[in-house]
């Protein structure tokens, strides 16, 4: 079959005539809008759009033929003249993703059977861990498995990771429940591309033992945060995010056990608005544009 | 200021190209999109596209003068090629509903302290009921309240209230625990023009007592649910429906109590939706299409 | 180590001085109370108390040595008195479940894990299926499989299933989606002691297909209904619920993939509550009686 | 009628027999359990205890009469023993609160609506404001309504509202969005008798234009908090909490106008609790007690 989906996600100041520049590119060029989510946020005067359209690889039918070249060469004109920040994803073209891990499994399985279940639209062609506790996990879902010595110090360590990121060609970092900071090198050189899920509801709550410090406050809710890992540790932009009602009669114990599915849901929700191309990142947030 | 805004609802069968057919038509008759979602449900192949753009009613700065005939007549071209069903809305035209009560004072109080706060894009011309129960609450908003009177049964209650709506000008009835049922002319008349709160998660629960009912079946959540009220009672096409958490300690009296912030909650975001037109009626339900 | 924990659970039509009286027989009996929750609904009159306590099964450091068998006798004459339908419970001996599974794997995964979690306090010594397909999960799991042969009919099947019951001395049924209808004659046999996850949030949306039947309705919410599966269908008392909303630009397969998150989450919830002795029955609905 | 209501509220570090020993007290003094929470925090060793009783103030058909003095003289020897914080209150006398407000309307409407709708178990004989805007609804409901002229200067407007605090014999303060910071002396004077809404999720956006910066930060759901107010500001133990989901597609402006639905039922959900005794505080947090 030579049907190929595309999907487009473009951003700049706004202006008038953006839509009808960008969706009469496609037309000319042979796409066929499914669909197209748009927004105008008023508050920074920007505008963010995302377009998934089908095309025509080959001749047939007397449809037009799509050709990535032209699409490019003609969009850029465009992206050129309103100031266009753009990116383009054949749908046929998987992301590859790697997982970072610790001990705890919630988090890692889910992903695995999201995964299975085909809600990620990526491939998963290795997990790191710096703990041998999840290696049987990853033999069940038939995924290589390195674990990392962290007696060699954390700048030997990134080193073997960002060796392994090589040789799989990840593209994207899943830390699922990672119990490690990375250092201000790596999340630079990974920058927007290292997915972590904090165990709070974010800003509140940074750094350790978070369901321990929202007890200790009474919080009547406690969360989970989907966010971009960068420098500022649990401070990169947020993806998504939910909550669940605890009572006053859970205990700190309680607190984490009622965490840890929060936290597999929203890691989850996260990544896959992340390789639905869901997610821009603009003014050091997010805007999650989707219909 | 000659500044105008206008708001476009359409709805067909799927097919290639409306997309940029539609914003075509807009650019080329010189409105600017402000935003635009679209959705095309893949089940009933139909596609359904709200979108607000910003015109000049005069012609100055070198800008396109929007004429509202002009466009009307390019755009009615485009609908006859798809077969699509559309609407355009000047937003400086409020629509004016007329609110129906009887007895209990949280939805009208909702209804009305939104409308004061901006929220309901609409005009509040009149409040029927048929109990002289909430005429103070009427005064305070300054708001002309009718009592019906139920003696003289029902057809010619409805014919008083019909002469209402007419003296008034009314264009949408809201029945905020009216607690009367129409009768199928009435209904039909006003079709999807009379906005409906049922207290109870429809489908489920519908009829008298739904909280009575909610009870005795031990259910762990109540609901609300704001439809269009339609000849089938309880059975028209859903707008928007919230639930919330009971516990088992709770009484019928206590679900009550709870029910209401449900009811006036549900019942204005179902209103909202209404006037922001993001509601489509397709096969027998709603479809609400919103960024 | 002697320390043993139990819990009581005790109901009966509401009276002046129950809780001391009840409290008087644990306190004399040696019992210290852990924690006691109680309710009395008042639109049936109807008094409802768990209480966990826990206790000393030798005599040491003076403490007083508890007898199963002196308060069983001494808590006879108070429940003969006021006409309690009571249950004791030993922490120490933990129920038997068996789950019943079609091919989908979400609840039984989710039923696995929490269990490997220490979340759900009971045993899970077989697991029986229609299907061949989840065989290799139960593996992984290390708990024996079996398949029953369908083809040799219901009233055969169910023959089977219950000399397996036997066999493994199973005290409760999880039917983690397993898509067959029980005979009124096994429903009967095990009242109360089949546990089932309905994909609807019941009473809407019984029977097949509920997903389809709420995207066809249009609803803006969806849920799941954890309850102990009776002679009527879909209709056996709710133990748990719960709903997530939808959009309307979700299609029935998106309603499906949503609904799986629902209903394992409501399905393992339920089963915490059951065996933690929280869920009485009582005029035909559950009371869930919980801090 | 002589019967009376009575509500006990009780914490002490844990010991073995406190449940029989408060029961009995009761019992033996003439009173009926009407309902009875009870919690041990074991992170903290502690253990809270609320109970409602019903008696008989005046003898009769056999019944025993039940003594306040004689209660208190019995309980205080079982206080004494187990060290036991407590407070009795008589359903029958209501607690007497100001309302303080500054210029928005929501959260004042709501408390006053749903204190005339029968759900705050307490009295409101004034509202006191620093501006003139909101007069008119406390004259609505006839309540007397005083404007402090804050150009004094914050000791003496303090002064003022102290003075009217004492003329009208009030027990406890709510600001329904008083935007107000009150002085170091007057909150320990009322110390933990301030409840005041906040209207962001603490601990995260303390101090001003939280929706502000809520949005800049990109969070995915806004919420409120009802707190003590002390000393230090947005930091007093929270008595409830709600969130709501936001999208990104939603402007600074829209957040104010989501979060008002919040604060004002978060507000009131915290009032109520407060009246009905659920609320305990202990270790610099609130530990809500409730059925």
């Amino acid at each position: 079959m030579s049907e190929k989906i595309y999907t487009l996600t473009a951003t700049c100041p706004d202006k008038s005539g953006l839509i009808s520049s960008i969706t009469n590119c496609i037309a000319a060029n042979g796409g066929n809008i499914i669909n197209l989510a748009q927004h105008t946020a008023v508050d920074i005067d920007t505008f963010f759009c995302r377009i998934q359209f089908s095309t025509f690889s080959t001749q047939e039918d007397g449809k037009q033929m799509f050709s990535p070249a032209s699409f490019t060469a003609d969009f850029a004109e465009i992206a050129g003249k309103y100031n266009i920040n753009w990116k383009i994803y054949d749908k046929s073209v998987k992301q590859r993703m790697a997982v970072l891990v610790s001990k705890t499994s919630h988090c890692l399985y889910e992903v695995l059977l999201k995964h299975g279940d085909g809600q990620l639209d990526c491939e998963i062609p290795v997990i790191i861990s710096n703990h041998p506790d999840l290696c049987s996990i990853a033999t069940e879902f038939h995924i290589p498995f390195y674990q990392i010595d962290t007696l060699k110090g954390k700048e030997a360590c990134e080193k073997d990771i960002q060796a392994l990121l090589e040789e799989y060609k990840i593209d994207v970092l899943c830390m699922a429940r990672y119990m490690q900071i990375l250092t201000p090198e790596f999340t630079r050189r990974w920058e927007n591309k290292v997915i972590n899920i904090h165990h709070g509801f974010l800003p509140a709550f940074k750094g350790a033992k978070p369901y321990d410090q929202a007890w200790r406050k009474g919080v009547k809710m406690i969360g989970a945060t989907a966010h971009f890992a960068n420098e500022d540790l649990d401070q990169g932009p947020i993806i998504f995010q939910d909550v669940v009602r605890v009572k006053d009669t859970n205990s700190i114990r309680e607190f984490v056990e009622i965490g840890k599915d929060v936290e597999r849901r929203v890691l989850v929700e996260g990544l896959k608005k992340y390789f639905n191309h869901n997610v821009f990142i603009c003014n050091g947030r997010t805007f999650v544009i989707e219909q």
